[in-house]
């Protein structure tokens, strides 16, 4: 598989400015690309559209986003690559199953389609979407996802949390996540990184290390190369 | 109805501390109170019975939790009040659609059992659980709760947001949901407050403001006392 999860889109330098080195070796050799933008909710599916194209110009790739064309699993079947956007994770996932395109991106991803996410894109190419961080604002009919990777991610991922605040600190949740779900590592990418997947091998870019939360480290850990590594089967 | 919907539990005077007034007010009369630990995940529902017990000590209520017995609808059948604690929203719904007391816990209190709720119980008094914060670390058969009030909450309301963070704030995560379910307003309390139903008449109680989203305010305002009252159907 060829894959690139970005844990986000903005930066100081501008929308997915941090990313295009990533995005072009990600999407060597692409002529055109399958963009889904059914994560966006507070921006039109147009505007997001345009906002893609207009970041990844200078890769000289053409992107047709799944909503501008009444057949969207024709357009995926014949894409080179797929580009998942972030946005709401919930209203991502609800909307990828009810045009039919969630078995057909797993299919093609696992027969070498280059897949690109950021934040509920990363999400969405998890067993399920668990680990997101957004709010359930609409209903999937299922949290099983594209399970893409053996593995959960939890983009976004922060130490921060804001005094006198009572709700639950981000490791917090994931030790909730641990607990009910022991079997399943995850991986916490902070803003700036991403995982790499390509020839059958896992590594982390960016400068931040990722962090794994499982039975022997509920509330988290840093891990190395080797093990970022060893987690990709 | 007789409902107390708090914000949070714990404050620097303690676990539930602050709320004992509201607490007394709400339980006056109450012998037995059936408690519902399941939002409990890193905590065991033994421990979290416990807690409660301790915090409560002082109301003179016997506290029976509803892991505690084999027959948790006959225990809810017959108890004087509802307390729902808080944890995860996710796994708190699921759990009680396991055990078959949704449609009892909504009749009773229809009724006029009171019911209390903090943070993820606040949840699950509203007519889905679209507004919680939580991490979506278990999946209920469906978003539909309670529907004891016909709007949503959001509990530990907050503007803060960590520096250099690029998530989504809370306030943008509410306007998502506005965006998504127009029909729905949204109350945001903030730590310390809670809603207070009584007599067919709503009010908020703690030194807060609180806020309301609906699609005039997607990203939300203070309302006064009177805009609460008429919240309240």
């Amino acid at each position: 598989m060829n894959l690139l999860l970005l844990s986000n889109s903005s930066s100081d330098a501008g929308y997915l400015t941090h990313a295009l080195p990533w995005l072009r070796e990600t999407l060597d050799g692409v002529k055109r690309a399958a963009f889904i933008p059914y994560a966006g909710v507070t921006v039109s599916w147009d505007d997001y559209a345009a906002k893609v194209r207009e970041a990844l110009d200078g890769l000289g790739i053409e992107i047709v986003s799944v909503h501008e064309t009444a057949n969207p699993t024709g357009l995926v079947g014949e894409a080179d690559a797929v580009l998942v956007g972030g946005g709401n994770t919930f209203q991502l996932l609800k909307e990828t199953y009810r045009v039919g395109l969630v078995e057909l991106v797993r299919q093609r991803v696992q027969d070498g389609m280059p897949y690109v996410g950021w934040s509920a894109g990363s999400n969405l190419a998890c067993p399920t979407i668990k680990t997101t961080n957004d709010m359930p604002v609409a209903q999937p009919p299922t949290f099983e996802a594209f399970g893409l990777v053996p593995f959960q991610i939890n983009p976004h991922f922060t130490d921060a949390h804001p005094p006198g605040h009572r709700g639950e600190t981000r490791r917090q949740r994931l030790a909730e996540f641990v607990v009910a779900n022991p079997e399943m590592p995850v991986v916490g990418l902070p803003e700036g990184t991403a995982l790499r997947v390509a020839s059958g091998e896992m590594h982390i870019l960016g400068a931040e290390h990722a962090l794994v939360f499982d039975p022997t480290s509920p509330e988290g850990r840093e891990i190395s190369a080797e093990e970022i590594a060893a987690l990709a089967v």
